[in-house]
């Protein structure tokens, strides 16, 4: 029943390597060899096209479109979405020789290899394309991002005619005619295409959210040098390209590279500054060279672990290293559309604890983006019924985009969650004054939230939550689980230490925090007695917390039971079906343990 | 915070009577004066057309039009709904003099009086039209239903010119353009439209169903004699008239009627016969008489009660009274478009008895219904990933059309409200050849359902079922619900108890039924014994059934000190919010007692 690993890639300590191209794997290939900056990310789709399977994704962080959703009369129930927008592709580039047009899925190759060096993450690629009347070219291709200076990337090529001497016509450019495949359409409007000498650049709008993107490319390469015979233009509504016909000779290798610089926003000032594509790459290599050296894991022995942590620290500084504010981790980083590309809970739960450890400006800007969209959750718990920040299950911009009400509305830990990350941040870096003034506020309104969401048992001696879905989201909608509960008894006790420190420590500022949030000591000592009166299930005698009252006596499934072919359940299940047991999804008592270990030592 | 009753209407033993048209009721007028005789209903809205608030409202029983709603990736979510479709508008009138329109929002009127008189089913409606120069219109309409034969209708109007002799223009024939409101457009296409002397017809056919209705219409009436100045044949895409110009003397009152006759279906063959008007309405009021000679329920001294207790019954046989197979019983009746014309566990629950007492024919078909629908909801039931038969929650067809999953998938009690509706039938008919005959199929498939959707619980001592939504809505995803339970415990029990009486009447029928259904005494076994381990959450302490597991530790809430303004709480309170209290909106546990009222006698 359990998932079995597949071992497609190459084991190496630093790289991920493909060795001959399998069509089966080329999605998953795209999202594994996609690179990314915080600022802009690019799946690893061929540069050259391709019509197999593709997903040509190219996105910007914080650039997001909007989707209405089927209205509910609810109140509570979000009617739009927000996700990220798949983008222009600005590794456009076919090549062709004397009318056969180069197609990994049509013509013939041999030689292919893939990698990406984690090291300095860029990404290579070579093979020797065999056409129809045997001749042969080989090509290899490589991309990266700038870590230096965010808006730059770069897409290299080098071709070497092995056994022939003769024209190759090559059209490269920027292409904002894409589709976004979670909606199946283009959703960008192009208003101003510019074409200069070894230059072009475009900028699209996108349809709804009236968000700029302006791209430009540069190119250059040994190949301009003496071997161009044509260049054209090729202007169409939403694609700019060059078209270059250049002169190969046998067994002389011929680069061909770009510069790119995308800009959000649409200052074509922003434009001028042009770089050259070799000092971006090493600039950029020389940031991954200091941060291996401050985050490197090494797993002596284990060379297949070794390279999964090193992906892993790899993907987290690609994904996220606080470079921005308002910048977020999507559930997916920038590798393509699933999740939307929204933020979740996990944000503050999962990576939160990497960057406090490893980057702390990138810690306090996450944290900050709480802050900055602190009037969206209190727009949120008033359509909820709350007071205080209700935070959203999934987002972009700070407003609300799970469009599932059970679980936009029944699950708090997205808000219990900021405030743990908070408490988190403080126990490592001992830093009070960025809890004093960012966390508070937060923390503040959070806990207005937890004391309206909850409410006390009919014979009023226990505070809970009820109507919850916790972390498990196999239970849907619960009273009184462990992990809300527990979670909400120590956000309040928190934030009340923190306003008693803040209270012994800046007794001005205290004393106008509390006017200014119109906090009565009534409010406190409401959430010190809900804090003492929280219910937390637990038995005595066999000494375990109750995922949520009435979980031990549910019916039991053996999940060993259910055939491989059920799964994923969410698919095959009736779904109601899968809320009907014992069955758990996600860690819920023993994610509470975890969050808080110095609480659960025996 | 109780809602207080509107006295709007005259009270009034045999008569619903509205004088002095108030036009902030036309919409509610409309529904209270509409007209119904199981085949065909007619909202009360005015012939002759109206600029306010209006829903011109004409529907027939099993004529529908479905619609896609947003899909879900989840099973057991539906992706279709269908409703009673709005249909041709057959009273189309319109009246005219020297260029002036009468329309009741513009015009001046006087002496307005609305009677639907009970005994007859003649709605009759009369007023003065003045005229802007002063001239007055009498005007008396009338129309009714036939009782005696469902494919027809009268509509009458007499007109007597008060202080003019002078022409008057009537538009009158049948309009097929009417929208849909709940979807805001028209769903006809028209493919037939035929017009002769005195009479026009037209075929109207639903866009997606393909299902199709015939009207026709046949003018008579004195006007016709020798006051005819003009007749003209206006034919639009979905609408045919008649245009007759009519010379009026002052004093004379004239009559204008005409007979409609609506065929669902397209046989154009049936169209020939053709019936007098005051013949078809004096059967109709025949008809009432025999009605009301075996159904009155007489409350003497208290006339508003007198009249509430008539306008129930009189809306039972007009909305059904077994006059075809496969008609239903919509939650609105024929009355407008609220609720989809859907037929919901109210049918078997509260209307079914009625029939059993009152009209036994009527009963026997409204139960065959469910037994015709018996493949759609064994389709049901696999997409829940049950065995069985899982009757719809709303539904036209047969197919489930709530598109709301939390009441489609975890509300059994339309499936247990059939085999309650069986027993009721059989305990008051002592038919027990009914029973075995289109009872049994459904009473096997229902158990079959209770048997799979429930589970025992963790220790297995216990069987019930979990993640239901019992008849009180405020409590959407609960766990042992006491009448869920129990109706499932009765189920089970009547099933074998009729297979028991089965083996012993009719040996052979029995065994060839355990073969034809697959039944082995293996699985009648199991029913006895989840039947005997269905727990009942009782106290026998206090003697109380709890509505379901931990309900009387939920948090308690006071209804009394809810604003008003809040109501109705689906609009403005979060919709998880009303979930997480004791409040209960329909009865629970008291439902049960009342069905199985023998077994609480103390």
């Amino acid at each position: 029943m359990a998932k079995i690993a597949d071992i497609y890639y190459n084991t190496d300590p630093w790289s991920i390597i493909e060795e001959d191209f399998n069509p089966d794997y080329a999605l998953v290939s795209e999202s594994i060899f996609s690179l990314g900056n915080e600022y802009m990310g690019v799946r690893g789709y061929f540069d050259e096209g391709y019509s197999g399977d593709r997903l040509v994704g190219s996105y910007f962080n914080g650039v997001y479109e909007s989707q209405k959703v089927e209205a509910s009369s609810y109140k509570g129930m979000i009617d739009r979405t927000e996700f990220i927008v798949n983008s222009v592709d600005w590794l456009y580039l076919r090549i062709e020789i004397d009318g056969e047009i180069l197609d990994l899925s049509e013509s013939m190759f041999k030689d292919f290899r893939r990698e990406l060096n984690m090291r300095t993450s860029v990404l290579s690629r070579s093979y020797i394309w065999v056409l129809k009347d045997g001749r042969e070219l080989k090509l290899e291709f490589e991309r990266f991002l700038s870590m230096k200076d965010a808006h730059y990337g770069g897409q290299g090529l080098t071709m070497t005619a092995l056994n022939f001497t003769g024209g190759v016509l090559i059209s490269a450019g920027l292409d904002f005619s894409n589709i976004h495949h979670m909606v199946g359409k283009n959703l960008w409007d192009c208003k101003e295409i510019y074409t200069g000498e070894r230059m072009c650049s475009i900028l699209g709008t996108t349809i709804n959210t009236n968000q700029s993107v302006l791209s430009a490319c540069y190119f250059e390469g040994s190949v301009f040098e003496d071997n161009l015979i044509n260049e054209e233009d090729i202007v169409e509504d939403k694609k700019v390209l060059k078209r270059y016909s250049f002169n190969l000779k046998m067994e002389k290798p011929e680069t061909f590279t770009r510069v790119i610089k995308n800009i959000k926003g649409d200052n074509p000032h922003e434009l001028t500054s042009k770089s050259d594509y070799d000092n971006l790459k090493d600039e950029s290599a020389k940031w991954w060279d200091e941060v291996w050296k401050a985050s490197d894991i090494r797993i002596d022995g284990d060379e297949l672990n070794q390279q999964g942590i090193r992906y892993c620290i790899f993907q987290m500084h690609q994904t996220y290293h606080g470079a921005d504010k308002g910048t977020i981790i999507g559930a997916k980083g920038l590798t393509g559309e699933a999740y939307s590309g929204n933020t979740f809970w996990d944000t503050e739960t999962y990576c939160l604890p990497f960057y406090i450890f490893n980057n702390v400006e990138a810690a306090k800007n996450l944290l900050n983006f709480r802050l900055i969209t602190l009037p969206e959750a209190k727009d949120r718990a008033a359509a909820l019924d709350c007071d205080g920040a209700f935070y959203p299950i999934a987002t972009i911009s700070g407003r609300e985009c799970c469009s599932l009400w059970q679980h936009a509305s029944l699950q708090l830990q997205a808000s219990t969650a900021v405030a743990y990350g908070i408490r988190h941040y403080e126990n490592v870096t001992m830093d009070e004054k960025f809890v004093f003034e960012t966390g508070l506020p937060i923390l503040i309104e959070v806990s207005r939230m937890l004391a309206s969401r909850g409410a006390w048992n009919s014979d009023k001696t226990r505070y809970g939550y009820y109507g919850v879905m916790g972390p498990d989201e196999f239970q849907m909608m619960v009273n009184n689980n462990c992990y809300s509960n527990y979670m909400g008894k120590v956000t309040f006790e928190y934030t009340l230490d923190v306003l008693s420190r803040y209270q012994r420590e800046d007794k001005d500022g205290y004393m106008s925090s509390m006017q200014g949030y119109n906090l009565s000591s009534n409010e406190l000592d409401n959430w010190s007695k809900l804090a003492e009166h929280m219910y937390i299930p637990y038995d005595d005698e066999t000494k375990l917390f109750e995922q949520h009252e009435g979980y031990f006596d549910l019916p039991h499934i053996d999940i060993d039971k259910i055939p491989i072919e059920d799964f994923p359940l969410y698919h095959h299940w009736s779904y109601d079906r899968i809320y009907r047991n014992d069955m758990i999804k996600q860690p819920d008592v023993l994610m509470m343990m975890l969050l808080y270990n110095r609480k659960f030592t025996r």
